[in-house]
């Protein structure tokens, strides 16, 4: 079913209200979901709005806390979320990396003891609207083997990077592993396999069903070893920037909190040369789009231009809702 | 054969000042070279010291000019390459970045109009040696194809992540395809296939060997649509804060220079709790080496470990060489 995007966003600061989160914060994190459903990532809008309540009823979010500044180090800052919500905490610390590269060019902030930001193309489009680049990512509860590894020891560790071009967002959010948890559970509600393969079942062959690797958690990391050493990198290096908790720290948690994330954000205004820079990026997209396609009816698209697509129907046709989900929001 | 450290440093020496590289430089740009082929990393190191010499006889390398300053944006500076020599000007541009890291905690340099910068990590191991944290990455000319394309019109703009722990590096040296042309073409010396699908053969089946992906150029990116993705927003990064050119721009170009580098140095030196961040670090990586193997004959290890026990092999029995390459380079 299609939901008026402003009905999407109604009802889910009526929920949030309910649960405690009120007033602008209700109102932005009700967007926040919004935006990422409108974008076509429901596995971090609209489907995992229930699950966030959840975190909330089951004392992992705490609603009445926000990210506080711990110490300030110059362009760099370390934050600490007070284990609130993570989307509202983490657009807090975009805004914070923003002001920093208002003012040092470059600005970093690491921030601690927060929760799942949801989707983080929403933080990195937010830094791109002002003409910003941004590299942020977070880490996760270990849910993926190292390379050679049979136990889930390290997190898929999720990383966007957005480049602002006229008005546009080349937008690239992927996880560390082959596929998010969360795309494999949007498979297996639409009971397809993985496009390639994804990970060991419990016999420890390769497989694409999505039933298997929600169940093994024994996912392949994205580019296989180099994924699984990327993983490693950006969990170690977002906690030792925040003073935070790795992955293995969250493992021994009984829910997944505590997560320890990154924001890097560049203020392109205050580089010479702006119309050259954006000249060079938007021909440079062209001329990856007028690579030959491999296959004739699927032309090359640059990253982000999917999302462009889905928010330009979504606006056109409403924003596309699960049934079954829209109903248990609807009966929070 | 296996050649002692001190005497590959000589012999590189020898060579690039007659090639007209004298004095400290010589020495700098040999020790970068000799370190690359003692942690195993041929490719970059004596395997390519060859080709170093003919892109200065060629001209994309002068041996004249070094990175010259362009604009400081307070803790983000512009750097000109001047087609000066890759090793020399990344490491100036290392060096530099970690000056400012020191006044700043975050520091970013974007060098443009460079050259090859062979080994990433040496530059990511010398911040690590001053307890800082790097990310760094350069673009290259097209060498891949976009996620769903033919033609390669994107770079496999290799990355390194670096944390320094204990004396000890998390070193993690990745291009974006799912092997480099370096290691392609280590692979085809030695008669190998790649140990993964490698990418497509001239008939557009998905072929593990080297000498078709050598030809065709039609290599996989790392994880598939994620390194694409990936690769791009590298590009235009670098090319951003660099004011240099991306992928697209080298193509035009007669031979692979001019490349666009962007160097980012934290100082951990500067934050609260180092050795509470430094404990960390070690307890996570015991944890992910505690994971059980796949095999059981490899333990599970952690980005770099290979790299530190390949150096204390070539500390103990000398450097690897190859036999053909190592008398090519006495002849030059």
């Amino acid at each position: 079913m299609r939901v008026n995007y402003d009905e999407m966003v109604s009802e889910f600061v009526r929920v949030l209200e309910k649960y405690g989160i009120t007033g602008d914060d209700a109102k932005l994190s009700a967007k926040l979901f919004a935006d990422a459903s409108r974008d076509g990532v429901h596995t971090h809008g609209l489907n995992r709005f229930p699950k966030f309540i959840k975190s909330i009823q089951n004392g992992s979010v705490d609603v009445s806390k926000r990210a506080t500044l711990s110490k300030s180090y110059g362009a760099l800052e370390r934050w600490d979320g007070n284990r609130g919500p993570g989307n509202l905490n983490a657009y807090i610390a975009t805004e914070r990396a923003m002001e920093l590269a208002r003012k040092y060019t470059v600005g970093v902030v690491g921030l601690r003891n927060t929760n799942h930001w949801m989707r983080p193309g929403n933080y990195a489009i937010h830094a791109a609207q002002s003409n910003m680049i941004s590299i942020m990512w977070t880490n996760t509860v270990p849910n993926m083997p190292p390379w050679g590894g049979k136990d889930a020891k390290i997190g898929n560790n999720p990383i966007v990077f957005a480049i602002p071009v006229d008005g546009e967002v080349v937008l690239v959010d992927v996880a560390m592993s082959m596929f998010s948890y969360g795309k494999l559970e949007k498979l297996k509600m639409e009971g397809k396999m993985t496009p390639v393969d994804g990970g060991l079942d419990s016999e420890g062959n390769v497989t694409r069903d999505p039933n298997e690797l929600l169940k093994t958690h024994q996912v392949f990391p994205t580019g296989y070893w180099k994924g699984s050493s990327m993983s490693i990198a950006l969990d170690l290096i977002g906690a030792a920037v925040s003073g935070g908790i790795t992955s293995t720290g969250i493992g021994s948690l009984p829910t997944e909190t505590q997560v320890s994330q990154f924001f890097l954000v560049i203020d392109l205004n205050k580089l010479d040369n702006p119309e050259a820079t954006a000249e060079m990026i938007k021909k440079t997209l062209e001329d990856i789009k007028s690579s030959a396609p491999l296959d004739p009816n699927s032309p090359v698209t640059f990253p982000g231009e999917g999302a462009k697509r889905i928010r330009e129907e979504s606006d056109r046709l409403g924003v596309y809702a699960d049934d079954k989900v829209w109903k248990d929001v609807l009966a929070l």
